[in-house]
């Protein structure tokens, strides 16, 4: 059903000049008021029409009877109506010539409504509207200020978010508006009748303001297209993505909640790994991997450098890296050599250790000797400021190595308050930070996937011929 | 070294009455001023006695040449002059009846300079002082409110945290200060030339104001002695252990740090486990460990029940706590018959989904359902809130719940903002909320080790007659 229409004409989902909210209501905490509120509130510039039979105004806007009597033209309609309305609902919008359609409204095979879904679809086949939903939480697009969801309005940003849940994509929303990161495009997609997650993917795959896109998935309807397009889609950025249903009872789960058939977990794990998805554990991973792959460089190669002032969060970090397949190997004598201008017992063989004597000096001075070669692939400097150590000069000082060498420079300023100025320069010169060791291990851990796949379909040679890489 | 001595005497380490520190400066910025203000500062009640050869005042506190010229007694001496002198300070310690002292002073054998802190050891043993240190950041009592550290002041609290790495330490309380989470004690043990971090274990396990042990360790000195006294202190309260130097270049990084040998990582971990040690991988585990082990009863069997009004999370809780080795089992048909009460397209095969629909009163009506028989170990509820349903209200239902069935209720309050106000009420009533689902499964998992544990070394009875218990 999707192969005859083109990815291009979801292009009025996302940006409609004219939207119909059709099952607008007047009161404050029904759907149909709070959506219609979020599209008003959150600043659309477009026309808004809200549709309700009893007429009237609803937040000073006019509302209309029913899509028909609107009079300009209709590019997106919202439809929050009883489930059995929405395919004659469907019929008129195809009649008014409404172009793209989001259905909230839930109670059809989720609530074992099988017959009702099929009739929708049926319409919409024949309406020639694309479609997303029913049962599903809306769509967004900060980048025109259309909040067509109940959910919280997360602000702008680089990230598209694709859900099959509704309510989770709202936990993780609030989740990033909480922790101040922006998305470009949110969808619960919900039932699928029409679009579907690859639809979306694909979309999102040449959308130029999503740099990363993050996917809630728990079965897909068409594997082979997916992994088709999932591939093709990585290999112009990342797709970080949370599989649920992945252990047997959790598969079950899947199935009673959206029905998919969440398969042989693992299967769909090693196909998804295969397409170069990044396979996240929990939300954070969502937003830690979107820094360090929006940031970072490609690697390389395995090897990390981990240069601290502590010694301890160099060993979590050193354990964590090795476990997941990257490595921490002593620098090579020729190489260590140049490190005689420090003390004999700092440990020079990585994690190298400049203990709490530390200054921003020999932060870069170690990094430079040791980073600038092409040795270590990435690099991740640890600091847990003594109070006589000021973590916002050493984040400066290290900021500039950033600019000379051009490899992946991860960090991971400690100490919640204490460091809570020096994050923003080190992230604003592209070095992510994060607040463990382990977190940023995994996150070094997600670039080198991403790099590895990208080694291997689009050959490049540079990476291949470099030693110590194994794809 | 340390068995002829009784833990007890580790009681004027933690509780002097008075407090000579060594090497006050009156510079800010140096450590001998910071340690001497935040003692100050902390609001310790006993008398403080700065000295320096100088003489003078510094913060308004009479300066002493020497430790002989304090006319008072002295319980506990904090030490911070250069390397080089503490054997000699350690001596005049001894002959002024100093009970213990905490050298914070570098210089010793982690820099390589062994033949002092063999020196240093032997002062130590002669003079009868306890001595935590050397190169360690402090011991803190929050009882007494005995900051005699250079780390951020945490607050009063129930968690007792043992370091073998000061700067991670400090990093860790610095985390628990933002959280809002409190101590009870606090000790950065160093190269611990006499008090090690058995003797500590053993003091934390007698000490009453300490519920949960938390503890970094990178290697052991009497790993028979240990593994002995982290068993019994186990069967007493919960040890929450973090080890690093887990993987084999983690075991080198751990070799420069503290110069433990860290051995065979694995085996530690295997003897860890068995003296009842709870294994945690990031900092946050800590505290969701301590959450979950002081709130909530142990579980008599593997089996937990979800509940929830979204399925993507429960979907994820499920995958995770199967991973984890428990069980999210369908209900027996007797009780699933009994939910008949629910609509017919709601999944009642756990996750029971309640879906967006779900009101303060199904939650209750069937958790008391399915919670209240023997068949569920545990139960996790999660609320991902839509805006038209009041998540404080739902949380106040199953507080109730709470109070009728004495078995562990975990809660998985999801969406940031919208959910800040429930989260107290749900925590003050015993249930522990953690933000996301992986987090909470992982969790209950912390409690279930415990509960093996505990099962398979007090031998009850009840626990282990109960059906589908698989210590």
């Amino acid at each position: 059903m999707t192969t005859n229409r083109s990815t291009n004409s979801l292009f009025s989902l996302f940006n409609p000049n004219s939207i119909a909210v059709i099952g607008a209501s007047s009161k404050p905490g029904k759907v149909g008021y709070e959506i219609l509120k979020n599209i008003v509130e959150g600043g659309f510039k477009g026309g808004i029409y809200p549709v309700n039979p009893r007429g009237g105004e609803i937040l000073s806007l006019e509302t209309y009877r029913s899509v028909k009597e609107i009079k300009g033209e209709v590019d997106l309609a919202v439809i929050i109506t009883p489930a059995e309305t929405v395919p004659e609902i469907i019929d008129e919008c195809g009649g008014k010539g409404v172009k793209a359609a989001v259905v909230i409204s839930a109670g059809f095979s989720e609530s074992g409504n099988l017959k009702l879904e099929t009739k929708l679809r049926e319409r919409v086949e024949n309406s020639g509207l694309r479609v997303i939903g029913p049962n599903c939480a809306g769509i967004v697009n900060t980048s025109n200020n259309l909040y067509a969801t109940m959910e919280i309005r997360v602000g702008k940003g680089e990230i598209g978010f694709i859900t099959q849940s509704g309510a989770l994509g709202g936990a993780i929303l609030a989740w990033a508006k909480d922790k101040g990161i922006g998305m470009s495009k949110f969808v619960s997609y919900g039932n699928a009748v029409d679009v579907d997650e690859t639809d979306l993917l694909e979309y999102l795959g040449e959308d130029q303001e999503t740099k990363t896109i993050i996917l809630y998935i728990e079965g897909v309807k068409n594997g082979r297209r997916f992994i088709e397009v999932a591939r093709k889609v990585s290999m112009k950025k990342p797709i970080i993505a949370m599989k649920g249903g992945v252990t047997e009872m959790g598969s079950r789960a899947v199935q009673s909640h959206t029905g998919s058939l969440a398969g042989e977990g693992r299967i769909y794990l090693a196909a998804f790994k295969q397409s170069g998805l990044i396979l996240a554990e929990d939300v954070h991973e969502f937003f830690d991997f979107s820094k360090v792959l929006t940031h970072c460089e490609r690697m390389r190669g395995e090897r990390v450098l981990v240069l601290t002032n502590s010694g301890g969060p160099a060993v979590m970090a050193t354990d964590k890296l090795t476990e997941l397949g990257l490595s921490v190997p002593e620098p090579p004598q020729e190489l260590k050599s140049k490190l005689d201008f420090l003390p004999k017992y700092y440990s020079k063989r990585n994690p190298v250790d400049l203990t709490a004597e530390a200054t921003a000096e020999t932060y870069v001075k170690v990094l430079k000797t040791l980073f600038s070669t092409e040795f270590y692939h990435a690099a991740l400097v640890i600091c847990v400021p003594p109070f006589f150590l000021d973590s916002v000069e050493v984040a400066k000082a290290i900021s500039e190595v950033r600019d000379e060498v051009k490899k992946p420079l991860i960090a991971c300023w400690m100490s919640g308050e204490l460091v809570k100025d020096a994050i923003p320069i080190l992230e604003g010169k592209g070095i992510p930070n994060f607040p463990t060791p382990s977190r940023a291990a995994k996150a070094i851990w997600a670039l080198y996937e991403r790099s590895k796949f990208l080694a291997r379909h689009l050959k490049q040679k540079t990476f291949k011929n470099l030693k110590g890489f194994r794809p």
